[in-house]
């Protein structure tokens, strides 16, 4: 399933990069864009269902999160996800935009010890995303702009279950490193779209307005049938709207 | 992994079959005669981890998993005990018994709509019994023994959300006709050793307790060295024990 292109009338745009590369920023700026154009856009964001947020959150706080049931909670959480909150708006004709997605399972879990055919069988139930844009950052830039901005690093953030090093900023350091090799080697295997992560903000959304409006050729900006039936149709959406709550 | 035999010093058995097959039962009943021999013997039952417990009862009662979601929860359940319960007394030497393991979602995932190459895949990183049992029991039989013995029958033990009937009874017998289809399909795949659950309960277990006597030839029934350090030893595992209180 994940191989082939989705068959649904929306449009689904995905977001990938280290952390610090800057990608949310771009997707949030992509959101007014197309909004402002009058186009019908649902965001997701990675590790946000409310079907594992308590187990997640203890596991992690516990530290008994073990590589595979990491991934594999990750996994579920995408697979709810996907079916409360991805489909439904692609269905509907909608743009979904989605910070994260498979490829970030594919770079982390990897680093973390599960094997690289494993983790991409796991989400073999994924839709693939009409454009999966991959904010390329060199690492010290990336280092720089999160330890510049954050109180203080998390321990499985900083991959510290992996004993890289005692030092939390050390350990995320050597983590993100071995996560942007693993992005690096995705490009070409998934088709990611390049973004150099170093031009100006202002710069990286035009070349991905650009790339976005290119594949929007022939996508309506116009609301269709369910305007109609607005009511129903919000009501449908406000359940994963209360669920993020 | 689950393809070849382990390398642990342990043994595990797990026993398999549709619900009223009576797996249980003789699953405890090899316990006592194995603990009775001076084995020392571990248990762990499916979907009993503590990890994924909570998000498991809360899916299950807004009903909305998907199968999707609903296999991922069990791989993680599964994922966690293999590291916390499974693995440790295997590498110890001990014997692990475990009632139902991959195969029971083998079937129940299958029947309720994943692919069967999909599910397979995800517990790849399970560990291939020593033996498994599958206690094969007609429909009508097993499903006289449930309906006779239970209460009342939940909406996703019963199959509800596949939509089989609106009538709970109706739609178990339907859903347990169709994992018993799958449990066949899989005795060839696995090597599944087949007992015929119609037996007395004692006829059945001396099946079982000559398979099993056969495969310890040769494994001892003393404590190794582990026994010297008795405390450090059970106070590893004190943390599986707790959380499945």
């Amino acid at each position: 399933m994940f191989q082939e292109p989705h068959k649904f009338t929306g449009k689904l745009f995905i977001v990938e990069g280290i952390d610090g590369s800057g990608k949310s920023t771009q997707l949030r700026l992509l959101h007014s864009w197309l909004e402002a154009q009058g186009y019908p856009v649902f965001m997701t964001e990675w590790n946000s269902s409310q079907l594992v947020k308590q187990t997640t959150k203890e596991g992690k706080k516990k530290k008994t999160l073990t590589p595979t049931t990491f991934s594999l909670l990750h996994a579920t959480d995408f697979a709810d996800r996907l079916a409360y909150q991805i489909l439904p708006p692609l269905k509907a004709g909608m743009i979904v935009l989605a910070d994260r997605y498979a490829y970030t399972a594919f770079s982390r879990d990897v680093v973390r010890g599960v094997h690289p055919s494993w983790v991409r069988k796991v989400y073999d139930f994924a839709v693939k995303p009409d454009l999966a844009f991959y904010f390329k950052v060199p690492l010290p830039i990336a280092i720089e702009r999160i330890l510049s901005g954050r109180a203080k690093l998390k321990y499985y953030e900083a991959g510290m279950d992996l004993n890289l090093s005692h030092s939390l900023e050390e350990s995320f350091k050597i983590f993100q490193g071995m996560i942007l090799k693993e992005y690096d080697r995705m490009i070409e295997e998934f088709g990611l779209s390049v973004i150099d992560a170093t031009l100006e903000i202002q710069e990286q959304q035009e070349i991905v307005r650009e790339i976005v409006a290119e594949n929007l050729k022939g996508f309506s900006t116009k609301r269709r049938n369910y305007a109609k039936r607005n009511k129903v149709f919000w009501r449908r959406f406000a359940i994963p709207e209360n669920r993020r709550a």
